[in-house]
């Protein structure tokens, strides 16, 4: 079953990759939404298609996607960011994916995330592992000061946590980064190039990170919220810390002290 | 002359985008410098091939290589990062580029920045204009504040700028990212994309910047060092504040309450 729903996850990835591509080297219009985040037209097509395609098969089960939702009575949900760092690919810095994943009773299951630009596509089903483009990945095992370990932190306005003076104490042995896309960022920590990533999103989080959360998992990672707890992914989180596993300790008892 | 000086660094940047792509999929032997800095073989080879390059065709002109250099007593020196960005590149993020300036007594007159993974290959002469791929291109007209205002700000440790605390106050109002290459970032300035950067860098510096200087002034944007002064681009430089020029006071009256 769960398979079924993998291959109809990977066709609206697909199709989602080549919206994206095709608009990335032409002007968008642009719009801005309330909280001044740049949307595209592009997230808004993506968003719409998945739930006609959801509502065509599967038309007991609700979409809960960044841009636009539609809740059925159901234990299944489909969670959706349609276009994951909406900042860069305006911007044209080739650092954005699609996200979507299939959560169950608040519990991903099945996840798809597709890095267009480069075509790779990274997929998992719960218990089952975790693929970029059917190669297994996995995550690495580097230690908190390790030389190379790498975290990811989105820099933006949140009232969950003091993301700057964070970064001043994780830069003394950590290597920082804010490449604008948290799912993208994920995905590195999936096949063992960063080691963390730190997010501080709340409303509509979870859309950015119910896919990840299953590959990062099965790729041998952690993903917890801020503060270290399991969160549900079919409605709004408390942040998140991902990470390689080994390391996820460490980098909560620093994050521990920068939330506000 | 100058256009000679433009084809040959072109053709030493598509040999570099060459090189930088063939191992970009491949596992690279990675190494370390004293500075930690990820150092790479395809860093050493671009540059040796360089440096080989000017002694076959400008045998008086001197080298001067973030990895490499070779000093002559000339008035010309090729200025060269050979991947800037190598955090990114060495952790799959399609964030880097090479760099190559001629620079004539401090000042740069011929920049070639190459973004081999978008093939986009962005040329200046002094006095001619910017160009990528052979089109003109040109600045945005943003003021800090201004709505989509994007600041890109390398977060290492450097003992010329309080960085963190910098961002805490760009933050108020501007979009912040970090993406690991200051080149590409100019180079988003240069189009239109991002409005500023803030580069701490000092000794090799002037490897990371002087291709950037020129194409970026030459886009109608402004470079000068943290203080707001010009400087020379042969030597190590006292970092840089890159602006889309209309908002370069502005971000220079910041940057000064950050200096150490």
């Amino acid at each position: 079953m769960y398979n079924e729903y993998l291959e109809f996850a990977k066709e609206i990835a697909l199709y989602a990759g080549k919206v994206m591509m095709d608009y990335y080297h032409n002007d968008i219009d642009l719009d801005y939404k309330e909280d001044k985040t740049v949307v595209t037209v592009v997230d808004k097509k993506i968003n719409s298609y998945l739930i006609e395609k959801v509502k065509e098969k599967y038309k007991n089960h609700s979409v809960n996607g960044e841009e636009e939702s539609c809740v059925k009575n159901s234990e299944y949900v489909w969670v959706c960011d349609p276009l994951d760092g909406t900042s860069m690919y305006v911007n044209h810095i080739p650092v954005f994916v699609f996200s979507l994943a299939l959560v169950y009773n608040g519990e991903p299951v099945v996840g798809v995330i597709y890095n267009a630009n480069e075509d790779k596509i990274y997929t998992s089903i719960k218990g089952e592992g975790a693929y970029c483009n059917n190669i297994k990945i996995s995550v690495n095992d580097k230690k908190l000061g390790n030389l190379g370990y790498k975290t990811n932190v989105e820099i933006f306005n949140n009232d969950i946590i003091d993301e700057v003076l964070l970064i001043k104490e994780l830069k003394e042995t950590s290597k920082i980064s804010s490449i604008g896309s948290v799912a993208r960022s994920c995905m590195a920590i999936a096949t063992g190039d960063f080691s963390c990533d730190i997010f501080p999103g709340t409303t509509h989080g979870n859309c950015d990170l119910a896919a990840s959360y299953l590959i990062v998992t099965e790729a041998g990672g952690k993903v917890t919220d801020l503060y270290g707890n399991e969160q549900r992914y079919d409605k709004g989180i408390k942040g998140a810390v991902i990470t390689n596993g080994v390391s996820h300790n460490q980098i909560l008892e620093i994050v521990r002290k920068y939330i506000i």
